[in-house]
């Protein structure tokens, strides 16, 4: 149950070695999937990273890929989010034209989308959000009269919804 | 002028085709980097894509592999932060074990840190926080004594401050 229509989310535990995400990477490439984002950092087990790959839905290949997915070697796990209920969110840093004149207004809708400025110069703010990647694609889009001189995103992240986890 | 000690950050803008990640990565994997984070999403141009990648720092290796990726097919442009002042963030959330007689002292660390608890199970809260790197280290230490159930993190993004952008 992905709050982002008609993208699905996987999340791959995989060992912190060298050459591991570009395996990973080139199988989903080989299978002609396009990965709409994809964020990979460490966990608290520093031999483990997490990836979280974001593809746009087509069921019957996923369950091919991600079945292929956990025959790769140093893959630990794989976990699909699909029939699941999750929480996803993603940051953005978005750097925007501002005008003195509009500076106020920029402001309120800042406030408004609970995001923060996190840099200022006379010409520019740097504005911080998160959330999930509808509620970022509609803020650019408020943003964009203004001029964005620069957006930055992370791609989503997901966890389970209640008390289960990716990695029990 | 990372704020991350010892890690260095490199955006990457790549034409948004398969492919084109997994050459990359494969690229930093032959070097023998071991990527510490990695973040790939979309642009306001959906013809390219933005990745940004945090490696341990070692300059000479470095200057070189900067050069090797910008030789890269579908490879637009290769910015690096080293000289630069940045901005640097990172999203995480963090599901934590919460009994009852821990909820209000929780709730006070996650206020303190500016984190946002987003979903509450009977046994657990999971808590959005942003910050740099060293922000969330600190945030997820502080957490560890209650019991992390699940902790993802996006990986760092990082622009320039100031009115400069990696785009121009």
């Amino acid at each position: 149950m992905s709050e982002t229509h008609g993208m699905h989310s996987i999340t791959v535990l995989v060992e912190n070695k060298p050459g591991v995400l570009a395996r990973v990477c080139g199988l989903f490439a080989r299978r002609g999937f396009n990965i709409e984002s994809l964020t990979v950092s460490i966990t608290d087990d520093p031999t483990i990273s997490r990836m979280t790959i974001v593809v746009a839905d087509d069921e019957h290949e996923l369950a091919q890929i991600i079945s292929q997915t956990n025959k790769l070697i140093d893959v630990v796990k794989v976990v699909d989010y699909y029939s699941h209920p999750t929480a996803e969110r993603e940051l953005a840093l978005i750097k925007v034209a501002v005008k003195a004149a509009d500076r106020a207004e920029l402001m309120q809708v800042a406030n408004i989308f609970r995001a923060n400025i996190i840099d200022i110069s006379k010409t520019t703010f740097t504005i911080e959000v998160t959330g999930s990647k509808s509620k970022i694609d509609a803020f650019v889009e408020l943003l964009k009269p203004y001029g964005i001189k620069e957006a930055v995103r992370t791609g989503t992240i997901v966890v389970s919804r209640g008390a289960s986890t990716a990695m029990s």
